[in-house]
């Protein structure tokens, strides 16, 4: 059989990820290799981390990139904090908030679970109010729903979590490097997220990040993690001042990733906030020019992906397809409960500007008149 | 803080990897990305697959690249395969087999394991009698041992293995690519692999391959397998004709991935067999004109990978030092119980040359001189 040469077509990635990628990453990714354990590569780990505690916007030492997608970072946040046997809250308004209950249940946690409408978000009380029913030693929530595009307001809750003697862990996969997650101030203690998304660096790396007081409890568990390779208290020798061996960091990966912090460093997290946030209000406006709503209410839009409404007639499926081979552009269908009831754009990081959202809503309008 | 454009010095990799990254592979990974979900990407996959088991020499359905490093294939085949209160056989002649031992008992193994002087190679025999003692689920070797040099041979041992109704797993990391695996010749039910060893792609992907008997093994598991990311029945779904996502495919890695074995596939299985075992004997000739000798007999020593006596009264340290600040060659010392006494010289994939091995004979033996 004959493997020609890779010659895929040039998309233009609006989907819920990967987002498109800067071609000053995807030079770093073509940059020849170093060992993993070179004194280059390790100075090169050492700037990796720093900027990515700019992006948390946290002072936490162990912030750092895991060696898997951002999904490692879910099973393996998960994994390192709950033990067999231990009492788990997880907030429940869409897929991702299920996988984590599937993840807890997997390691043995006791699960407790509160559940909203995919496209809603908790309140403050309403984590409050399940704390009091039952105490946990974790409360999980997703900040940035991939499924349904709301965005989970943070306020209050920390405190509400820390009141109740509970460490606070938060999905923030789409969220970091599009919209604060401020990791100090809002009192998280675990955070994960993935590159693919509002960074824009390709797939492949997880950045989590823990603090002090989640870490002892890493450090005083009682039992042995099951999985050796997402073992954080391993890892953290790897990545910290003893730089003991534990696997061989994708290289590569990390060249992308740095270059990526990069670019946000360089435009700055405030800047890029307000971009991702003007660019999403002037894709909202646009929709609403073509006769297109989205789903979430104005007031918990994630503006790093809307959820849209699919109009009453219309089969999803063919306008995406259609957007994809007529005009190379990847938007997504919905997820779970809202397959084929929403269109899920994505606006994260490079793929956030106003030439990409007057086309996507211009080819999108031209499909549905000829629908 | 600034941080600069990325300007790492042109090593030479000849350590037990990463190997050097064809020019070829390097632009495929500065290829624009499509989607994870995209046909192309999904032809792609396909093509990953074929190209692996032509690599792998097997018809397996079960093959295609993990989401992590090398040691994720590794932990994800124990994980998969050891559910609480298994017994497992771990044959140790290394680091690595040490880490399986770990691995498994995380997981809840019950573990039997049999020894041999690092730097030696078990014989079918040595395996018949531990099974003789303990009937086990399955058995764990790895066939080029990183730590040690070692090239495990593998004749005769599946078929004691399953004449006591065990599962062969190999740990084929240093090996695949090199040297002959031949998955279905020889009997392996399970197998996982890195790719920046002999297949000379950047670190960040492991390819496994599993049989039906052992896939058939993962399908009747009595508990769910503890880690969600490295669940082997979901991620075949995604690899498989249902496509049912469960991550983000590293895109970029996967693009490199395809080139290499594209590399692999176009100088021929057979004649990179050749290449490998040709240039280590070439190197070890080299060593003994310098007056250098490898740590393993040459009946078992791995082509892939050669183990080099430290000479009395040399630092080794010091010289690995010396070889990357002055010539800009990677390689390592000794690991565990070898550390100080040998350096760890791989000849892997791409790195695998004649003009390599002259360079570093030439340079180790000026060095040597002025020590």
């Amino acid at each position: 059989m004959v493997y020609k040469d890779l010659n895929t077509s040039p998309r233009i990635l609006l989907g819920p990820g990967p987002s498109m990628v800067h071609p000053r990453v995807l030079r770093a990714m073509a940059h020849p290799l170093v060992g993993h354990l070179d004194p280059q590569f390790v100075y090169l780990m050492n700037e990796v981390q720093d900027l990515l505690r700019y992006v948390f916007q946290t002072k936490n030492e162990i912030t750092f990139p895991l060696s898997g997608t951002g999904s490692a970072g879910m099973d393996a946040v998960v994994g390192n904090f709950v033990e067999p046997g231990d009492p788990v809250l997880v907030c429940v308004n869409g897929y991702f908030g299920e996988r984590l209950c599937d993840m807890t249940k997997r390691y043995g946690g006791e699960l407790t679970r509160i559940d909203k409408k995919w496209g809603e978000a908790f309140s403050p009380d309403e984590i409050r109010k399940a704390l009091l029913k039952k105490n946990v030693k974790v409360v999980m929530i997703v900040m940035a729903e991939t499924s349904t595009g709301v965005l989970q307001p943070l306020d209050k809750i920390a405190e509400i979590v820390h009141e109740f003697g509970a460490l606070l862990l938060v999905d923030c996969v789409t969220s970091l490097g599009g919209v604060p997650v401020s990791v100090d101030s809002n009192g998280i203690d675990i955070a994960y997220s993935g590159t693919q998304k509002c960074i824009s660096c390709p797939p492949g790396l997880s950045p989590i990040t823990i603090n002090d007081r989640a870490r002892q409890v890493i450090h005083n568990r009682k039992t042995k993690n099951p999985s050796w390779y997402l073992d954080i208290s391993l890892i953290e020798c790897y990545w910290g001042n003893e730089r003991t061996y534990h696997h061989t960091a994708p290289i590569s990966m990390n060249y992308a990733l740095r270059e990526s912090l990069r670019l946000i460093q360089e435009e700055g997290l405030d800047l890029r906030f307000i971009r991702h946030k003007e660019n999403a209000e002037f894709f909202w406006h646009c929709l609403s020019e073509i006769g297109l709503e989205p789903f979430v209410e104005e007031k918990y839009r994630l503006p790093s992906l809307t959820t849209v409404k699919v109009p009453v007639g219309v089969n999803g499926d063919e306008v995406t397809k259609k957007l994809l081979n007529e005009y190379n552009i990847e938007i997504a269908g919905g997820l779970g409960e809202l397959k084929g009831k929403v269109w899920r754009v994505g606006l994260m990081g490079y793929s956030s500007s106003k030439e990409n959202i007057v086309l996507l809503t211009g080819a999108l309008s031209r499909i549905l008149q000829n629908t």
